[in-house]
């Protein structure tokens, strides 16, 4: 939108893309264009804002690219999905460094590659206070279709990949999106709903509750925590319920599935059984002696 | 990203929309999901910054609304595309309005369904400074496929839509994206390049140039000003040089074509030629006694 600058930025995108043959027309136009095959599309949006998803004082711009362009690479892992295409949107303060806008493209691209995807579209602005980023990312459902949200199944075992509570641990930039992990769950295995752990565990399960219009019971010491990696007061099952970030797959599916899953353990992290899917719409914490909480939308589960 | 506040947003965005079969996932899961048909894609994202693009207190969150899927639209229209769904981002200053992100979310719906769009995904985020807005736009290139900054030929006759240099006037918020003029246009006439003027025709035509790899001879006199609206002591010329967000189009085809549509007027504005491309790489502004300027990019053309 803003003459000279806008348009160095878009030269530097365009000469760090290699030439992908799903894009015929990448940057550089008014939009990009793709090919369309005949495949549907999945597409995502999310926006980091500087002092709320990030603090440029404890993360490079690379991290702070990595992350913008991770958290989207989740959602598209989150329906089983294969990332092709994203667009990006930035509002750089005024007076960084030339090298700001620079260094979180080159964050972005790199995971991308990683990922397969190719940033397509982009527009840089000035902003009046803080950094802000948008990252739209567009993919493809696999042959046996996206996973969605609303599929959970009363009587499912419900799942999640690797451990949970750990994100302030590990600094809450430095994760993997599931994308490899989902399509071979997806590949292999009968899922019924998926999603991925964004806000923690306590929160984001009432999305599979509210879509799917079951309930949930999930026992608590079964969640897969890293007690050794917490050092402050709270304890590992307070950060798995309640801290973001954890960027982890959370799903259901038919309870022998899970058996078969947990058995054969076929990801690079480990997939753990923590409960099932239930009538209703109440979402049941349980611990090891029975005990039996009802947790709220969106509220916080105070230590018990 | 941040769980009860952008729940009930989504809500809202879902409440909201008419079912669109184009749709079969829309808010609600981690990635919208949009079938494929055969067609190609068109993909393109805007970013609206508080004190940058646009200041609240001089518009209503609605008219921002409206701006912000507006320049998106005109960006579909530039490629004489049809747009199908957007994706919207938006940081909300902290202590606003609840009703905040609810009117600016009817401004981008009201116009999006004027064109036929859909709102398929959202994510809504706390501010720690201004309003920030990005709208990603999907939309299909006609059958004819789309017009590209790069298909400008020597020879060719230029044209704009509309009347340029008035956007301060008329407060840069109230205009028409040029979807409908886009498609008639290339229906009928052999449109070699396009694209909408947002920074303002002497920075504008450098894209067409550069992609095109061509010169361009404009004449001043022919330029369609609106001298009237102009109150300042700037000149109509001056403002329509140099004022950006007119959304109008700038495009080039064959002479004889150009003079088939100038006659025609097809449009339900005025269409203009202002000037031919020319070999070489240079840009020339010519006054009625024939005295050339050559512009520069992204340069600010002076008054004379």
């Amino acid at each position: 939108m803003n003459g000279r600058r806008e348009f160095d930025f878009i030269e530097a995108i365009r000469r760090q893309q290699r030439r992908d043959p799903r894009v015929p027309v990448g940057i550089g136009d008014d939009t990009a264009v793709l090919f369309g095959g005949s495949k549907d599309w999945l597409a995502t949006v999310d926006m980091l804002v500087e002092g709320v998803h990030f603090d440029r004082t404890l993360m490079t711009p690379g991290q702070i690219g990595r992350k913008a362009m991770g958290v989207n690479l989740s959602d598209i892992a989150a329906m089983a999905g294969e990332p092709v295409a994203a667009l990006v949107a930035i509002a750089l303060p005024r007076g960084s460094e030339p090298s700001l806008g620079e260094e979180l493209l080159e964050g972005m691209r790199q995971i991308g590659e990683e990922y397969g995807t190719t940033i397509i579209g982009g527009d840089t602005n000035r902003s009046t206070a803080g950094l802000v980023i948008s990252v739209t990312l567009l993919g493809h459902p696999t042959g046996r279709g996206p996973v969605l949200r609303s599929g959970a199944r009363v009587g499912d075992a419900v799942c999640v990949t690797g451990s949970l509570g750990y994100s302030l641990v590990r600094h809450h930039w430095d994760f993997t999106p599931r994308v490899r992990e989902a399509t071979t769950l997806h590949a292999d295995y009968e899922i019924h709903s998926m999603m991925d752990l964004s806000d923690g565990l306590a929160s984001d399960i009432f999305h599979l509750a509210h879509e799917s219009g079951c309930g949930f019971r999930i026992r608590a010491d079964l969640i897969p925590v890293v007690d050794a990696l917490i050092t402050d007061d709270r304890s590992p099952l307070d950060h798995a319920l309640n801290d973001g970030e954890d960027f982890e797959l959370l799903f259901t599916l038919p309870k022998t599935e899970a058996e078969r899953l947990v058995q054969r353990q076929p990801l690079v992290v480990p997939v753990t059984i923590i409960g099932e899917v239930t009538a209703g719409n109440n979402v049941l914490l349980v611990n090891a002696e029975g005990k039996e909480t009802v947790l709220r939308p969106g509220g916080y589960v105070h230590e018990w």
